[in-house]
């Protein structure tokens, strides 16, 4: 599967052209029931169907071929059956050009294509997108664009496999952020609160199988795009691919990730023109770093009602009542996406 | 930087020849105290150093330059100084090859190179490594062999950032897999408790400043050699590093990670002929069925006397008593590291 893309049968492919992508905006659309009864984390009953209702994309941990029931022993030697996430190959094209192939669980393959291209710089805001291509079977992706630009030739042949951001565009990314400035936005710390809590709460693959990281595009209290993926630069590419796809603005979005600020998460965040980006997890120092230069809000280890802002504190408003925020109870916790 | 080898002059650089890498086995040699006062884990007090004194290579969370002091704002408004690790980029040169820039703390640069080249099949455990340089200010260390081989074109320069895979290699090692049998091993369940319990009480990075993943070569009951970084890629590849240089056998071994089971982590863990690999996290179905593939014995969500083995389950000996074994308090429980 080399230099020219692969022919695909029409019938096969699933095609969609412009912007929509098969997602009606303003529901959401791909939600369906956990196949377990719903339980409870921490104590605090699940989500239910209303509340996570105000999700335009909202996980899905019930949809086929996600998971897999796996047999295996426990410490006692009895027989468990566990549920699994799957990992599977996604070959990008653009164009003609094979880019990467990314591991994936396998879900909004679409998105994941436009998101990993825009990301990697090979995609415009501007450019026209006149179809996009997607084989199950074969496991391939095709983006094609009106203008065929030299893009495609950025990257040479690799698999980006998970939790990995592809590098050689990392020299090329750093370079971006030159010159560019962060929108100013408002933080309300009582939002934060709002999001964390319904984040937490929302039925997903973590919570079915473990072993996956989740991003999230918030808007004010608002969780708007809920995607997961064994990596997590999967998990934002798939919510850049939609904001792509949608045309969504970007100076008054949140972006939320259960994984570290790590320089390459806020890389992408500020390529995408995102000013505030949160996470239950830790940092790096040249996350921390970057961020300052760029003007973005840097919120980590935020559970129950604490948290650390390293950069931008400018952005918050510490409108929320501490004492009315729960603390997180043990259970809650997230634990080892490591 | 591309082409050739950067010019290191001689006094800058520091040198190591041969397979020992001044780092004398037999004893921790990195060991140092903690910068803080010893923290407790869940109420337990962490190992002091003559516990540890049976690594052959501890973590050095004081080491100079692995964290930086962070001021941010809390919660409440409070200024917090908190302690977060490093991320810097480190160039591998295999003779006049540019090879890959690493995102990593900065320990152990040489572990990393060799590991990094020995996992990625550009360095056999035949090759004779002449000389490896290493250059603190220019970020760079070179690996330099008897033989030049034509490994080195396997491939373009890219950039590998944290948690990250280089891929174009993926293809190849899985055709590395191809007839690879692990060798018979035992794994004590004794032995597994009693890693756990050392492991998770070892001052470490982590303990420090979060936001790390660790992996540790084990030999029965003894932790020998304990790797950290902000990528878990990175921290196996030191260990395999350890491992060429040193000429350790892996057939007697057992890997521990603190990141998920994929099929990455299983593939290279095969590749290093380690037969067991255990891991308080959790699976990928692809990484439970490479290990079934290869007989690798996997061991996962191994936490407090829980665990769930998913390969291999034929290396366990189930010789603890599960009433003297602990369960894991909550404040013990590692989080977030994703």
């Amino acid at each position: 599967m080399k230099g020219a893309a692969p022919r695909i049968p029409r019938k096969k492919a699933r095609r969609a052209a412009g912007v929509i992508l098969g997602v009606e905006v303003g529901k959401a659309s791909s939600y369906r029931r956990c196949r377990r009864a719903r339980p409870s984390v921490g104590g605090a009953q699940l989500a239910t169907r209303s509340e996570t209702g105000e999700f335009l994309v909202a996980p899905d941990p019930g949809r086929a071929g996600l998971t897999r029931a796996v047999r295996g022993v426990d410490q006692t030697g009895a027989v468990q059956d566990i549920a699994v996430v799957e990992e599977r190959p996604l070959t990008i094209y653009l164009n003609s050009r094979e880019i990467v192939t990314a591991m994936t669980i396998g879900d909004y393959p679409e998105y994941l294509a436009l998101g990993f291209l825009r990301n990697q710089g090979m995609l415009s805001d501007g450019d026209e997108v006149t179809g996009i291509d997607y084989d199950e079977e074969l496991e391939v992706v095709v983006v094609r664009t009106a203008v065929v630009t030299d893009h495609e030739a950025k990257l040479a042949r690799k698999t980006r496999t998970s939790g990995c951001a592809v590098g050689t565009v990392f020299g090329d990314m750093m370079a971006g952020l030159e010159g560019l400035t962060l929108p100013p936005a408002t933080l309300r710390t009582s939002d934060l609160y709002a999001l964390s809590q319904k984040i937490n709460r929302t039925p997903s693959l973590y919570l079915e199988a473990g072993a996956i990281h989740g991003t999230v595009l918030c808007e004010g209290p608002r969780p708007l795009v809920y995607m997961e993926d064994v990596g997590r630069h999967n998990a934002v590419d798939k919510v850049a691919g939609w904001m792509f796809a949608t045309g969504a603005s970007a100076a008054d979005k949140t972006l939320y990730t259960t994984g570290r600020l790590t320089s390459e998460m806020v890389i992408k965040t500020a390529l995408m023109g995102i000013p505030i980006l949160a996470s239950r997890s830790g940092f790096t120092a040249w996350g921390v770093e970057i961020a300052r230069q760029v003007g973005l809000t840097l919120v980590g280890r935020l559970r129950g009602q604490r948290f650390v802002c390293l950069a931008g504190e400018e952005r918050l408003v510490r409108d929320a009542d501490l004492a009315s925020v729960a603390d997180e109870p043990g259970k809650a916790r997230r634990k080892g996406a490591a």
